[in-house]
Order: structure tokens, then sequence, then C-alpha cells
């Protein structure tokens, strides 16, 4: 069963990332429909173009936290993950296909699997740093019944996060207090993702949405299954967000 | 004065792409919940998986298209925007900030010298097909007075479509008739979006949200300004494209 849109029900599992915890505070205060008065001048001195891009090597500061839904806990829920510090960083998350119970599956060896491959492969040569190369060998490894969705985040040090994510799990960029990058989740209709799967029915890393967003110094990561995004509004997960400067004391809010 | 939340007045400019005109139908139904059952199985004989994503070298089709705001129709609107077949292809919106208009400066004189700038720009040595820089040094060639949102895409020819914003213009890739990837706005609050300026108190290529997608063939690129995205649902723009295989066609629909 998907997760149902309960806010008090949080699901699966979500993994929280803080580049570095240094923040700067918006002061440049310029109008789309008025001109620039003296009183936003004076406060931009220190205006956000100060702020410098990632120049040097970055990587991440990580909290985790997994919530199995509540008919799971005793098999510690359908998700894995893992986090690597190999180059700037490697995060992924699966969720597993809980329609595999119905055959007698576990619905979350293939995803346990599917992260244990992907967490021995993150240096392989092949993968080259390549998220969705990373999918493709991982998924290819995994013998596992069963089926997830899945995402991966791979930082490198000049500060581009390159992800590769098939089917619904997530990732949100948020930027002194705001969200400035979102992934979007695939699927066919409503409650039926694109899945990476045992059968060779479904999809494949090919399928896989390809982005890349660059950080900056300060910037928050969170990345989850869909038991996360559909169960907290994004303006929620900021605003809970903001009020820690640590990523690992974000990760059990 | 910016554009009011009217779904009959669409206002300012929107540029549609399309890489190229071969879509493909999704045939591989995966359930989520269920388990995959033998319709959808042996519908997804020729899966998405099959699709290629692009490998050889690519470029777009583009159709384009400017409505002014109603009260600025006899000045052509405060917009401007480039199309350039340079490598892969580049895209560019501005919008003036109308505010300039309180101080007897005429608001589209800055986005359209701007976008003058980086259309002369584009084959730059120090550019090197970098859309953040080409920013920078489009905007350092800038003497006009006035301010704008703008936003870049270049596409490379293995099929990485580059963006670089600063405000609220945005980009949206609609890939088999579903969102896949969109931009978000940049703003201090309501009406405030980040802006590049002819004063040094506002934001800077350094302020600019860096991003990339890896585009299929038959994706579909809508970029535009807000006046676009404020005015149309993302639904209405993806059932409205949907419509069109030709991408000249969509952009007067």
């Amino acid at each position: 069963m998907a997760i149902p849109i309960l806010r008090a029900a949080i699901s699966d599992s979500h993994v929280f990332f803080n580049s570095l915890s240094h923040t700067t505070r918006l002061l440049s205060i310029p109008k789309k429909t008025r001109l620039i008065d003296s009183a936003s001048a004076s406060a931009s001195a220190s205006a956000p173009s100060e702020i410098n891009p990632l120049r040097s090597e970055v990587s991440f500061c990580v909290g985790t936290h997994l919530i199995p839904h509540p008919n799971k806990v005793d098999k510690g829920g359908e998700d894995a993950f893992f986090v690597s510090s190999y180059n700037g960083g490697v995060v992924a998350v699966a969720d597993g296909v809980s329609g595999w119970a119905e055959q007698n599956v576990d619905p979350s060896l293939f995803p346990q699997e599917l992260m244990a491959n992907a967490s021995n492969l993150v240096g392989d040569e092949e993968v080259n740093y390549d998220p969705q190369i990373l999918l493709k060998k991982a998924h290819t490894a995994t013998s596992s019944k069963g089926s997830a969705t899945v995402i991966v985040a791979m930082l490198e040090k000049n500060g581009v996060l390159k992800i590769a994510s098939v089917g619904d799990c997530g990732l949100r960029v948020i930027r002194k207090g705001k969200l400035i990058f979102s992934t979007l989740p695939q699927e066919h209709y409503f409650d039926c993702p694109y899945q990476l799967s045992s059968e060779v029915i479904t999809q494949t890393y090919l399928d896989a949405t390809v982005t890349s967003v660059k950080l900056f110094e300060g910037d928050t990561i969170v990345m989850g299954s869909d038991g996360l995004f559909d169960n907290v509004f994004d303006h929620e997960i900021v605003s809970t967000i903001t009020q820690y400067s640590d990523a690992a004391e974000a990760g059990i809010s």
C-alpha cells in the first residue's frame, strides 16, 4: 500500500543534507514593480552577490532518518538508503514497491540489495561518477526479486550536485530559507511510478530524469521517498529545515 | 505593475522549443501498490526503456511568441528574448522591471540591450558555453538604465540543457506529455524577484540558480517570463503543448 496523505504519519525514509553549516542572510531588496527605495538600498550593502558560490572543494554534512510505515514497523519498512563520502559525497534512496508482498516476495529485499550494490559501485571506473551509470550497474548487479523507485545524488567537489531519479523519490535544495530546486516525480498515473525491477518490462536507467544543480555553501538538500513528499508540504520542509543549522538534528525533527 | 493572475490575459513573452518532433508513447504500466498484471506486461513489450536518450548531435526546433501586457502594447512590452543556433542552440528571455517607468526610464531598454549583448556573446571564448558566464558578460556589457529578470538555456550537442536564471523567468521540460523538469522562481518576497540591474545593489550572475537537465529526443521546452507562468498553470501548458507536434504552431496557440 502506498503512503496515505496524512500529515501526522510521515513514512519511509528521508535524508537531510547541509553542505556546510554557514548561512548568509539576504539583505538586498529590489522590487519588481517599484524601483529600489533608499531603505532597501542601504540594507543591501552586503548583498547576496557577495556570497561566493562554491569554488574550493566541498563535501556534505549529513543527517539521516527512516520512519517505516506504521504497518511495516516490524520489518523496518521497505526503504533503503546509503551515504558515501566518495568524492564530494554520494547519497541514494530506494523505495520498495509494496505490491510484491501479494506474491509472497518481501518488498524490502530489492531496494536493500540495490542500495548495497550502488554503495559498492560508487568508485567504479565505468560509473565515472555519473549517477545514471551508477543506477545502471547497481540495477544489473541486483538479483533479488522485486522493484523500487530510486534516486541518486552525487556531489562533485566543484559544488555541482548530479542527480538521477527513476520514479517518485525526490530531492529539494533549500538556499537561504527558500526552495530553489526540486525534482519532479515520474509516474504513469496516480500511485504508479516509474521503477527499476527484477522484471524486464519496467524502466531502466535510460528512463531516469537526469538533472544537476550548482550548490552554494550553506545549501541544504533534502532527499526522500514519496513517503516524505506525499505527507509534508514543501513549505513545511523549508520551515522545519531553517530551524536547524545542523543537518543531523534536522534529520530527526 | 506586475502581471495580474488572469487566465485570459497572458502577458510577456514565452518561447517554446521542441528538440525533435518525434515522440514515443509510454506502454509499460507497472504499479506502485499492485504488482504487474498480465495486461500491462503484454502492453509493455516496447517499453520506454527502448527510447534512447540523445546520443548523437541534437538541436532545437523553435517557436516564439510575445504577447505584451495590454497596457504596454504600444511599446511592444518590456520583455526581450533571443534565439541562437550556436552549438546545440541558445535561448534567453529577459523581463524588464516596470518600476523604472516611475523614474522616467523606459523599462524595456535594459532587457533589450541585455539580450542583444547576450546574443553577441554566445560564441565568446570566455563564456565557454556556460550560461552563468554568459549572464556575467552580457550584464557587464549592458549600459542602459534599468533592471530585468533573466533566464538563459544552452543546449549542448550531447543533449544536456544548461540553464542559468536570475529572478522569476522560468523553464519547463515536457516529456511524453508529462512535466519532468521545472525551474523555481527566485524572489525575496511576493512581486520582488531577483534581478540584474544597472545599479550595483541588486543581484549578479553569482546569484543565478544554475541547473541542467538531460534531454530526450522529442522533449518540449517551454521558456518564458513570469507573465506566462503566473497566468497559465503547468497542467494547462502541458495540455496545450501536447496538442502540437510543431513548436512554431504551439508558440502561437
